[in-house]
């Protein structure tokens, strides 16, 4: 009799994406003379075309595949070595951080990475995320069996949640040292969903505090194009001492707008250890490439070619560009909340703005009320954890037109 | 202090093929004026061109995520409809199987899926494999914890292993009704490493020993394009029942060429159960469905694109004649080797060709002898189990004046 893996039975009724979509589609139905006006700022999907330099690379590799003479098959698991290489030395070594070809690991997109390194780990690691979190880092865990049953309100017993409010910032505390120390911390900055950013003090004190405990940080990135303060780290090895406790997540989902060509990439130094029960230290470096070489062939060729591609000259400043655009709208959206007196986070160096609800309603209902008043489509602080209650997230990933849009919908409110 | 998966560490020194590499490439370093003419008959890696009109799509789908008009995003997690309803009406409805258009899932690659189904199985099950065996199934099933140590010899403890040998023609026996039944068993058909394929009598009986005892069949058909045999079943969906205990992986790799495209597809039917320790049945369909939309975001959009072009006439058309060319491979490889008075099996309906070591040596001194005297590159049988050691495998991806010069050199030993 094959059995189940019960963890997923705790799971909550769901991710709260279908929820929202379940929303627009019911006031789409009672109002179809309005459904066209629905401009949809929720989900943080891109919106423009790809860097036509990235096109033109996975269009010359499908050229290759389509010749016996250059075609390729089987890959390695981990990556070609040229674009393993075009990554380290462009995102990494350029900007002075030690970080070798092969630590990085190529994937089909940092959501999944984020669960499959929890492959490499053993059953009762403890595991903090914020609050609030992106929903999937803390479903993947109770997937896994990191956590106990579900409470009411939502959160799993056994997790541990880090709370971000406007005391803090949003940006979690160090857990204090008198309270059990986690052994695995998924970070986020700049944040998904409140887009705030952690200055180099406070990742300098995560890391400090990772190697006292021997606590592993799971560090994503995956906003960092996004970041242009000089004072924030946009790689968390830019910190001495995180080669020992840290591992980084990439994709180039918001930077090269690969949400849908999918690829992305983990940084794994090999001097990251985990700890057998016995208490003996074994580097993760081996057991992720053996991880990669044993579950897959690799990420897509020509997908690779148009990673590799954005690391170019054309593709890097056409990645800028794309990245510069949806920081305007932002900018637009952030500047537009501030005018109307809401009170905001993030929108600076990140492509998300955290605004409260403007009369101290609910998550939801806020939502509704900009769904049926406004036909702007948000996020619903509530479905990020008990801590987001209150707020709600605007996506600046939209086209200028709708952007503007949605500032003057707001304001007519 | 973060733990590790110990189970890693139970791995035995390593897939087997890094090793073959190693013994080419010494054998190359010792004999530079031999090594250009080494034909590479090991790995059962394609390379023919891909189908142009799987070329065009993916051309034509780059062309759309260049355009904002046609630009695409995220996808769904488990593949865009159009795709699914492709394959379920191409794949099985138009050949009288009952399968629904959300009972395929698209993935990556079927090496990924036969261990991504492990993580909707709990812990504790009993896990059956052929001998000689796909190592990936048991590496990922170690590294899963489904089983003991590896014992001396490569086995690992708490796996069953099903033996086939020329007593049962390379066919594993259905477990005999007085030992524990296994709760998972995987079976390939046409099998790699032996290209021998199960006739209908056989797969009956194993839906039947299934539905007896509740266990789950991993039926992996990545070679099925190549099973010309209409007594022998193409999908194990074609057996009444299979729909209550089976889960299929299939693959583009071998049939559209896809091994560096990546793209493959499972078929989990909605009335396939697993059962929790209190014995409650849960359909694996919603667990699996939960599983790829928390940990992906599907397939490269082109990719996709390119899988479904591949059902369309021209696709067929062009798929059909790649296998044909394969299959050409390996008859004369197979003819070749029986010229010889070597005893071989499949070839047939495979694209492998499953040899008995001409002298009864064991397979790495016959690996070592085919290297150094013919310049052959072949893959050992004892790498695939104890019970393939004294055969090797013969791959019949290649060019046809590559398997031609491999039939005369043969012949010359």
């Amino acid at each position: 009799m094959a059995f189940v893996n019960e963890n997923y039975l705790k799971l909550a009724a769901g991710y709260f994406f279908p929820e929202i979509t379940r929303r627009v589609a019911a006031f789409s139905s009672e109002r179809p003379d309005l459904a066209s006006q629905i401009i949809r700022c929720g989900i943080g999907d891109v919106t423009e075309p790809l860097p036509p330099t990235a096109v033109q690379a996975m269009q010359a590799a499908n050229e290759e595949l389509a010749n016996r003479a250059t075609f390729k098959g089987y890959g390695p698991g981990t990556g070609y070595d040229s674009v393993r290489r075009a990554i380290a030395q462009g995102d990494f070594r350029s900007r002075g951080i030690d970080v070798s070809d092969d630590e990085i690991f190529l994937s089909d997109g940092s959501k999944g990475d984020c669960g499959n390194i929890l492959e490499i780990l053993g059953a009762g690691n403890r595991i903090a995320v914020t609050d609030p979190v992106y929903p999937t880092y803390v479903d993947q865990n109770v997937m896994f069996g990191n956590s106990g049953p579900a409470m009411p309100g939502g959160a799993y017993e056994g997790i541990v949640y880090l709370p971000c409010t406007e005391a803090n910032g949003f940006l979690a505390d160090i857990p204090s040292q008198t309270s059990t120390p986690p052994d695995v911390v998924y970070l986020c900055s700049p944040n998904n969903p409140t887009g705030t950013v952690m200055d180099r003090a406070r990742v300098e004190a995560w890391v400090a505090y990772a190697r006292a405990h021997r606590t592993l940080l799971f560090w994503d990135a995956a906003y960092e194009a996004y970041n242009r303060d000089p004072g924030a780290p946009r790689s968390i090895f830019e910190i001495p001492g995180a080669r020992d406790c840290a591992i980084e997540f990439r994709s180039f989902s918001k930077s090269g707008g690969f949400t849908g060509v999918r690829c992305g990439y983990t940084v794994l130094p090999k001097s990251v250890m985990a700890y057998t029960r016995a208490g003996e230290a074994v580097a993760l470096h081996g057991l992720w490439t053996r991880r990669w070489n044993t579950r897959s062939n690799g990420v897509s060729y020509a997908v690779q070619r148009g990673a590799e591609a954005l690391y170019t000259e054309s593709g890097r400043r056409e990645t800028a560009a794309l990245v510069a655009f949806y920081l305007e709208n932002a900018r637009i959206l952030r500047d537009g909340c501030r005018a109307l007196g809401w009170k905001t986070w993030g929108g600076e160096n990140a492509p998300y703005v955290w605004c409260r609800t403007p009369r101290g309603e609910d998550s939801w209902t806020c939502f509704d009320t900009l769904l049926r008043e406004a036909r702007v489509v948000t996020t619903p602080g509530a479905g990020f954890g008990r801590c987001g209650e209150g707020y709600f997230r605007i996506s600046a990933f939209n086209s200028r037109a709708n952007v503007e849009e949605v500032v003057r919908r707001l304001g007519t409110m």
